[in-house]
């Protein structure tokens, strides 16, 4: 190799190193959200669990929101090929239940950001970029599924299905968390049932 | 009065001097973990809210969730009125609608021990004393509505109905939530309409 080739070099190190550092952040402040909530959360707590210092926390991120907006954002693009794996524009309850099933398999693997979205959604202020992946996961299943197109049109009855697309999303979350775990006393499979329920009725009765 | 009938008085009035405590401290807990949230409040804040010490506080209450247990029954006497206003077995959509009108207006009234009680409800690890509020919520609806009655049965049917019952309690409580907090981003109205719809479909279908 050529000494210029190895000055060439330089540069992409330099920024595989900023990656490195911003993907360990972010894996901290995931760990740091998940045990002591967002709400309690501080930056300085972040960086001591990514074992670095808050100017270093600061290069990278301006402020928590901006952290769980990583976060999410990272958890979207895995939530997306899940979505995507969902025949449209209206699958049969048949198919969304086997949908349902997979994905319950796939936020068991995805335990701690599902938790932090599913519940951070629900907290009396949410952050922003929980109400930006809202919106973007709404967009997600609008391309697969026409009863969300409807739900992002800007009329009377477009802000109806806006609504009732968040409750089968929300309701769909909660039984999920529910399942991932294990705390839905017994009723965890009733709690997918009725999620799948409410969603069929969605995909199939929305215009 | 003779000076026996004065001492007969004495102990109703030790009663009722600890009534106005225990009382004092209930609404001091309900603005601290209004503001705090429950999580964070400490028994030290309550106490200092109530202009008293924590050792006055443990004459009266366990814990934060004794307290938030008394405030979850006061809420609840309180809620069951405004159940006892919807027609059984089956009201119709027209009168849910206008029931949840006459709720919405309650709601706005009671707008500390709603919020507390409905985002506590959704937390991760919900209070032991929001459990019992939720059971005692569905019995409320069940005296009047045989959807929630059907919800009590210990059957496979039964537990469907009770899955059902609190995705149902659940959306109606985020709608009311939100109009008290006017925090809709201008789709409240769609959010009690869905709410509604919600009802309807389970006091309709539910047998």
């Amino acid at each position: 190799m050529s000494i210029s080739a190895v000055k060439l070099d330089a540069l992409p190190m330099r920024v595989a190193r900023r990656e490195f550092t911003r993907s360990r952040l972010c894996a901290a402040a995931r760990e740091v959200f998940f045990v002591k909530g967002y709400g309690a959360a501080t930056l300085e707590d972040i960086a001591q669990a990514a074992g670095t210092r808050r100017s270093t926390l600061y290069n990278h991120f301006r402020d928590k929101n901006d952290l769980l907006a990583e976060i999410a954002e990272d958890y979207l693009a895995k939530v997306k090929l899940e979505v995507a794996r969902l025949r449209g524009p209206k699958p049969s309850r048949g198919e969304i239940d086997t949908w349902i099933q997979q994905f319950a398999r796939f936020v068991v693997a995805e335990r701690t950001p599902t938790i932090l979205v599913v519940h951070g959604s629900a907290e009396r202020e949410v952050p922003q970029a929980l109400l930006a992946f809202g919106v973007r996961l709404i967009e997600a299943f609008a391309d697969q599924l026409s009863a969300f197109a409807a739900a992002l049109r800007p009329d009377g009855e477009g802000r109806l299905a806006l609504v009732r697309a968040r409750v089968v999303l929300r309701e769909l979350g909660y039984a999920l968390c529910t399942h991932v775990e294990e705390e839905g006393g017994g009723l965890t499979p009733e709690m997918l049932t009725v999620a799948g329920e409410l969603f069929e009725r969605f995909v199939s009765e929305q215009v």
